[in-house]
C-alpha cells in the first residue's frame, strides 16, 4: 500500500470537512479480530452501539445503524416512509441539499425545491416562515415531508431545525420533518426528541470520527407509523425487521463489524462524561468556529455564511476575491504544505474553499490549517487585510477551552 | 473496547463460512489514514481496485463497488435490471437463495422459486435441466431473470453455472442470469465472462478476506442494456452514474474509503503471480475441502451435500446423527476450545454445523479446528466410527499444496 | 516490509519457546503514540509496570526494568554484585547456562561449573545436593554466588529453585543466588521473596508476551547491599540510579516506552483476577505440557527431560530416533506446514527438537502444532508407535481447564 | 490502556527534540509477526538492517545495532576500546556531554573536561584548537580518546566534527575520535568515512523516527583494532562476536525484532531515492532550523546557541528571558495547547526550553508548535517583539523545500 502513503514527511493536514482525521483510538478499536455476527459476543457489541446511539442523537426511538455509506441513509429515510408520487418539500440551502433532492425525483417522489433566488439561498439556513406558508398553501395536507438539511456541510450553515419544526407545528401540517445531519451529528448541537424530528440521516465519517461506511436513521414514533403504509419498494433500507432485531442486539443481515468496533470506541469518547459528554464537545466545535472565522474576518475576506445566527460549528467556507480561483489557491496550498481542503460544490464551484473544524481536532491543528491558508492565499497573490492567524491565537489565547476553565475553576 | 478481547489465552479460531480471518496484512492497510475522496491520490486507489476486482471476477466489463454490505448488492443486482411485477426464476438451494427469494418478493418482483422437493434442495446443486424445462415453457418469454447462488454458505453446495447458462441457452430465452457468489468469489472457481453470466452478487467479508461492509455486482453488456429500460425505483445502488464516475477512479457518493485500502491489499495477495494467482488459490481450496471431508468421512458422520460433484471448497456442512443438537456440539467446542464454527439455518437449524476452509487459511488452522470438532462431538456423545483428524492428517501430508510441488520441480 | 511477511496463506504457527507469539492485545497497545519519558503522563506508566512486575516476580524488593534483551539482564546481575575475579558457582543444565557461565568468565568472574557428567546433565535439574556440597566444602566461603537457570530452554527443565536455597541455607554459606527465569516467568510458577532468591534474570520475549527488547532483574536486600561494594564497572547496568529514580515512576536514562505500553497491557492479562490471576497461568502451562507429553509418549519419542518432577511447563524437548536429524525434520515442518519449532542448541544440536507452550496459547494452538510435528515426523521417515495427536486430544478433552471446571461449579 | 490515551481531542503535539513522534508507516511495520530470529526468514531482515545503517552512517565498515537504548551505546563505545584507568578527554558542551563523562568516570576511565569556561560553552560547538592545544601537550599519547557530542540535543548546538578530525590529526595524536550523533543523525549530515570518525554512537528515537530501544556503534578499522587490546570487561556490548556473526545477517543474542521491523521501514524512508535520500533529508532539517529561528528572532527571545556556524537543524534552544520561568511557560502551553516541549536540562534548566525539529516533521507541524509558544509566551507574561509566527510562515513561504524546486524545474 505504499504508494498511498506518499506523503514525504510528517502527518498530511486533513481540514476538509468530512471524513475528518480517524482518531488512532478508533484505528486500533477497528483492528480487533472480526467476530462472528451470529455469535454469543456480538450481541454486547449490537447493543453497546444501538444504545451509544440513541443517546447521541439525544433519543429514546430505534436508531438505526446500516452498513452502508450516508448517501444510502437518505434513501433509507425516504423509501421508508414514502410512497410513489408523493409531494416532499425539500429546501435548498446548498450542494447536498440538492444532491438529496435529486435522489428523491430519482426514485419517483415530487420534490417541490423552496429557496432563496440565485445564490442567495446558499449563504443562510432553512427559512421557517417560508416552509410554514407553503405549508400553510397545501391546505389538503398532500405534502408527506419536509426535508432539510441541518448543517449544508457545502457552505458551513447550520438550519435552526426547531424553528422548522414550530413552523410545521404551526401551519398544523402532519407532513414528517426529515433531517439531514450528516455532517452536524456529533460536532453541531442536535437534539432528535426535543426537536421534534421524525427521522434523522447521518453518517460516520464526520463527527463520529470513523471512516465513511455506516449510516444512520434515528426515527420516531410517526415515521415509524408512516412506515408501515409507505409503498416504495424496499428491503435492504427496510426499517421493521432492523427495528425488531435489533432488540436483541443482532442485525438481520451482515453488519460491518470492525466499523462497529470503531463506533463503539467513538461513542465512549463522545459520551465520556469526565470529558464534560456531548455538551462539552458541541463547546469546543462552537469555539473552533469562533476562532477560524475570526481569522478570516483578519484577512477581510467574505464567510461563505452571511447569517451570523447560523454560523456552522463544523466547517467555515471562505470566498475568495474575485479573480481567484479557489480551487487554484487550494491546489497551491495542497502542494506546498501538505494541507488538505474542502472543494466549492455546485453553485460556488472555485469561488470558496473550506475549512473542516469537525471531529477530532484541537487549537494547533487549527493554528496549522489556518497558516497553510494564509501562506497559500498569499502566494496565489491575494491581498490580505491582515493577518487571520494572529487573529486566531488571539482568539483561542484569549478564550480558554470550557474545560479547561472548568478544570481551573 | 476489552469486553469485546475477552479470550482469555490464545487466538480464537473463526472458521464459519464467512465473516473469515482477516488478515493482519489486510489490517494494517484499513488503518493508513482516511483520505479525501475527491482529492487527487484518490484515482489512484479507486482504479485499482476496480481494476483488481475485474481480474478477480474475471471479466473485461464494469464491477460495481458499493460502500454496503453483500445484502445490498442482492438488492442493487434485482433493482438495477428489473421492473415492478417482473416475473423471476430463483432457485432454491438453501438459506440464502431463500432469503434472495424473499428480498426479490418484497421488491414486488413475481417470484417463481423452483426446487427439489423437501430438504432435498439444500443437498444438492441447481438443476439445470429443471430451469431448461421451466424457461422452454415459458414460450411468451415473461420471465425476465434466472437467479442461482453459485456457493450456497447454507449447505456447503457450489453450483455448476455453466451447465445453468447452457441450459438458458439451449431454451433460447432471452432471460438475465443473474447469480449470487457472495461467498464462492475468491475461494471457488468464477469465471463471469467466460461463464455468461450477467450480473454476479459478491461481498468482502469470504473469499476476500475483508471485514464486511464492501459489495460488488459484476455486470455484463446485457445487463447494462437491461438497466436502461428498469423501472425498478433505486439510485444508491443505482449503475449508471457509479459505472460512469468510476471510470475517472472516483465514486459519485463517499466511498468506505478504508476498506478499499484493504481491499487493494486483497487483491495484491489474490492476484500474485509469484503465489500461482487465482488458479492457485482456487487449488488450495479445493485441497482443504478434500482434507475437511477426509475427516467427516473418517468419523461416518453424513456431509450436507450428497453429489461429490458439487462439493463446496468453501465450506463442509456436516450433519449430525439423529438426537444430537448440532448447536448444542457448537455451543460445547465453542466454550471448551475457542473455536466458532457456523451453525444450521433455516430448515436446517440443529442438524448439521458448518466448517469453514474460505479466505485466509492454512493446513494447520484447519487441524486445530477438526481437532476442535473431533473433541467436541466426542464430549456431546456422538460415536464416531473413526478419527477424522487422522485421515485429515493422512490427507494433508499424502498431498502437498500444488504450489508446494512446483517449488520442489 | 512485504518481503517480510511472505506466508502465502494463514498464520504462521510460531511454536518455538520464544519469542512468543505476541497477542494483538499487546500490538495495539504498543502503537499508542510515543510520549515524552520526561513529561507528566509518563509517571503513571511508569509505576503501573513497575509495580505490576513485582507483582509478577511475586516480590516486595525493587524490579529494575532495562530497555535491553535478556542478555544484559544476566550481565546487569553479576555486574551489579560483584568483582572481578570472584568466585562463582554455576550449575550446567543445559546451553543456556553454558552460555551465562561464558559471559561471567568473560567478565573476569572465577566460575565453577557444576553439574553432571556427559549429555545427562541436560536431562534433569540442578542436583541440589551437589550444590549443597560444594558449598560446604568452601569453608572460606569464597564463592560469592550461585548461579542456576530456574527453566532451562533448550532441554524443557524446570529445576527446583527453592530445593537450591534449602542447598545454600543448608550449608549456612553466604554465597548469593541468581536465578535465570528468563523463559519460566510468567509461564512457571516463580515466588522471588518466598523462595529467597537475591537477584531473578528476566525478558520480555517468553511468559510476558512481549516482543524481545525489555529484561529485568528482581532483587533482594543482600542483593542491593552487595551491589555497594560490588567492583565491576557498570553504568547502563547500575541498580543505584534506577532504583532510586524509579520510585517516581521515571528512568534515568532513555526507557523504550512502547515496549512500556505493551508491559503494562500485558500485567493486565495475567493479573487479570476474573482470569484467575497468575494461579491461572501457571495453571494452563501446567495442562498444556501434560498434553504435548502424552503426544509425545504416544509417538514413543523420547522427552529431553528425563524426571518428570521436573518436566517444563514451558516448552517440552523431543528427542528424534538415531538416524534421524531433528532440525532436517523441522525443516519439513517449516515448510510442508508452517510451523516453527525450536532447534536443538549446543550439545543436542540435531538430535532433538523443542515444542513451546509459554505465552499466549490454547488447547488448538498446540492440536495444530501437534498435527504438524507428527505429519512431519513421518514424512520424514520416523516409525510412530501411535498417534500423539489422538493422545493430546484424549488429554485435553479429558482434562478441561481448571478455570472452565470453575466457571461450571 | 486507556489511562494512557487521554488527550481530549486531536491529536497531541510532540515537538520534543525526541523521542521523535513515530511515522504510522512504522508503527505499522513495528506490529508484524514477531518472528523466530534463528529461523530462515530473518537473515533478509538482519541484512537490510545492517545494510541500511551503513548507508545512513556513510560508512563502509560495521555498524553494531545494540537491543538497548542510546545509553548503552555510550558505555559499548567505551568498553571496547578502553581499559580501566585509560585517560579521555572529553568535550563539554551541554547536558549528554556531561553525562557521557560521567558514565566514563563511573567505568574507571580517567577523563578530562574540557570546555570553555561557566554557561559559555553550552552556547557554542567544540572548540576544535582546544582540543589540538591539549593533545599536543600530551606528548606521550597517553590520552587514548577523545569524546565529543555531534549534535548537543540539550542546547541546539551541532559541532563541527570534521574539524575535531583536523585537529587530532593535526597534532598527529593517535586517539580515537569517538563521537556521540545520538540526536543528530538522521536528521543533520553525519558523514562517518569521510569525517574520519573511530566510533559513532546513535539511537533509534531521534532522526530515525523509531521508538527508543535500539542503538548503534559505527566502527572504523582502528576502532576494531583498538578492542583487541580494550581491558574493560565487556559481554553484552561486545563488538567482537556480533560483528562476526552479523555477517550472516543473524545476531549472538537475542534482537528487538519488531523495532528491526521498524527500522528496516525507516531506512527504506530515508533512504529512498524518490524523495531525495538522505541530502534531502539535510536539508528539509536545515530548512525547518531557518524558519524556527526565524520566529526566535521575531519574538527576540535568544536562541541558546550564540555561533550561526552551527545552529542545530534537529533542534532550537529558546532562552526566556530574566524572571520568566521557562518550565512554567512549557506547563503552560502543555496544558493549554496539547504541545510538548523539551526543558531546559542541568546548568540552564528553567532558562530555556527547546523547540524539536528532527525526524518526521513538516512546515504545518511546526507553524502549530510556533503558535502554540507564542500564545503560551504571551499568556505566560513575556513582551515579545513581534510574532515569530509570522516571520515563520514568512520564511516558509518565500523558501519552498528543495525537493519542491526540483520537481517545478
Amino acid at each position: 500500500m505504499l504508494t498511498l502513503d506518499f506523503h514525504p514527511t510528517g502527518r498530511h493536514f486533513l481540514q476538509i470537512p468530512g471524513p475528518s482525521p480517524v482518531p488512532d483510538r478508533i484505528l486500533r478499536a477497528m483492528s480487533l479480530p472480526t467476530i462472528d455476527h451470529r455469535g454469543p459476543e456480538f450481541a454486547l457489541l449490537g447493543k453497546r452501539v444501538l444504545s451509544g446511539m440513541q443517546k447521541i442523537f439525544q433519543t429514546k426511538h430505534p436508531v438505526v445503524i446500516y452498513p452502508a455509506s450516508g448517501t444510502g441513509a437518505w434513501e433509507a429515510a425516504l423509501a421508508n416512509t414514502l410512497s410513489p408520487g408523493d409531494p416532499v418539500l425539500m429546501y435548498e440551502t446548498g450542494h447536498f441539499a440538492s444532491l438529496w433532492n435529486n435522489m428523491a425525483t430519482r426514485l419517483g417522489l415530487k420534490t417541490e425545491f423552496l429557496g432563496l433566488p440565485g445564490a442567495e439561498g446558499w449563504r443562510r439556513g432553512v427559512q421557517a416562515d417560508m416552509v410554514e406558508k407553503r405549508l400553510r398553501a397545501d391546505t389538503q395536507h398532500q405534502i408527506k415531508a419536509v426535508c432539510v438539511v441541518h448543517n449544508e456541510t457545502s457552505t458551513g450553515v447550520t438550519s435552526d431545525i426547531r424553528a422548522v419544526r414550530k413552523a410545521i407545528d404551526a401551519a398544523k401540517h402532519p407532513a414528517l420533518l426529515m433531517v439531514d445531519s450528516i455532517s452536524g451529528l456529533a460536532s453541531a448541537e442536535y437534539r432528535h426528541d426535543d426537536w421534534g424530528v421524525d427521522v434523522c440521516v447521518s453518517g460516520s465519517q464526520k463527527g463520529l470520527m470513523l471512516p465513511p461506511g455506516i449510516s444512520f436513521n434515528a426515527l420516531s414514533p410517526k415515521a415509524l407509523e408512516a412506515s408501515k403504509t409507505s409503498k416504495l419498494p424496499k428491503s435492504f433500507w427496510a426499517w421493521d425487521e432492523m427495528v425488531d432485531m435489533n432488540k436483541t442486539g443482532y442485525f438481520p443481515y451482515t453488519p460491518n463489524t470492525n466499523l462497529l468496533y470503531g463506533l463503539a470506541e467513538a461513542c465512549d469518547m463522545l459520551l465520556d462524561p469526565q470529558q464534560g459528554g456531548l455538551e462539552a464537545v458541541f463547546a469546543r466545535h462552537r469555539r473552533w468556529g469562533e476562532g477560524v472565522r475570526a481569522a478570516v474576518k483578519a484577512w477581510s475576506l467574505e464567510i461563505q455564511c452571511v447569517d451570523p445566527a447560523v454560523y456552522s460549528p463544523v466547517l467555515t467556507g471562505v470566498m475568495t476575491p474575485e479573480g481567484i480561483d479557489a480551487d487554484a489557491v487550494r491546489k497551491t496550498i495542497y502542494e506546498r504544505f501538505d494541507l488538505s481542503l474542502g472543494t466549492g460544490l455546485g453553485k460556488v464551484k472555485g469561488r470558496m474553499f473550506r475549512i473542516g473544524h469537525l471531529g477530532d481536532c484541537n487549537d494547533l491543528t487549527l493554528m496549522a490549517a489556518l497558516s497553510g491558508c494564509e501562506m497559500g492565499l498569499k502566494l496565489s497573490g491575494v491581498k490580505l487585510a491582515g493577518s487571520g492567524v494572529q487573529a486566531a491565537m488571539d482568539y483561542f489565547a484569549g478564550h480558554p477551552a470550557p474545560q479547561l476553565l472548568q478544570k481551573a475553576a
